[in-house]
């Protein structure tokens, strides 16, 4: 179920590059700075919109590396515009296109460790379940809800992107 | 893994319900009615708090009982304060803790349907993929960020709650 979770975040990274294009549209036609949108937060001490585009990008990055053990692509946390973050998700997707289900044989049992933790650990599958998807959702329905708030045209069909509908 | 997801799933309800319990608290302290959370919006055109609220449980709720088979509690969406919102979010929860694993054998093949697909279809395997857990994040992040938003002491540990880290 990894490979099949990941191609999960691929379709929602897809779509929230999606809703950054819709944001700089809208910029655009209301005549403001498209990159105003980076800075914006729901609470003074909440992270900006940028942060949460950068860290719904790391949660599926970073889970996939750990998760397989391959090395993955450096993402300094620089972007400026719009158009940087449209950039780093591609980044993303792409390395997660290098992926199959093989890659992912023994996650379930591996060791994940990260430096917040202190030297304690969880089992791949227990990090997976408890930690790397929360933190997907979260930090893009974040993304998702500061644009919302600020007025951007999206919706839940913008959110949840095409699904695999049979016909009766 | 479909248990292991409702599982996380039903802490995550459990952590939503702490929320509605800090929220009231917070009301008390600055003396304002607890229940005018239930009208907040990010957005003028997006669903209030109460339904944010319905709607993860509901994800849940209606997620396990389309993939088995068994009859789900009917929740009428009445619920005019936080309490009310706090015993449906339990009523969730003690329906997900009748679930076993047995109970998701075939589950992925099943044919899942609901009115707003108009005789659609989707296997229970996408399903519960592509529709019930992004939704479920959806809704239960919206509760989150509109009370971070309006000034609730609510942070990421609370969202996630425990993590079942191991000792180095």
């Amino acid at each position: 179920m990894y490979i099949e979770t990941f191609s999960q975040m691929k379709k929602q990274l897809g779509q929230m590059e999606k809703w950054l294009e819709t944001a700089a549209t809208f910029a655009k036609t209301k005549s403001f700075d498209p990159n105003i949108f980076l800075g914006f937060r729901l609470a003074p001490d909440q992270l900006p919109f940028s942060r949460q585009v950068q860290i719904a990008c790391d949660s599926a990055k970073l889970a996939a590396s750990r998760l397989t053990g391959k090395e993955a692509p450096s993402h300094p946390d620089t972007e400026q515009t719009l158009e940087q973050l449209s950039a780093r998700i591609r980044s993303v997707i792409a390395y997660l296109d290098g992926f199959s289900a093989r890659d992912f044989e023994g996650a379930a049992e591996r060791s994940i460790t990260q430096p917040r933790w202190e030297g304690k650990t969880m089992t791949g599958a227990n990090y997976f379940l408890e930690h790397a998807v929360p933190n997907f959702f979260f930090h893009i329905t974040h993304v998702y809800a500061l644009l919302r708030h600020n007025g951007v045209n999206v919706g839940k069909a913008d959110y949840l992107g095409a699904l695999s509908l049979r016909a009766p």
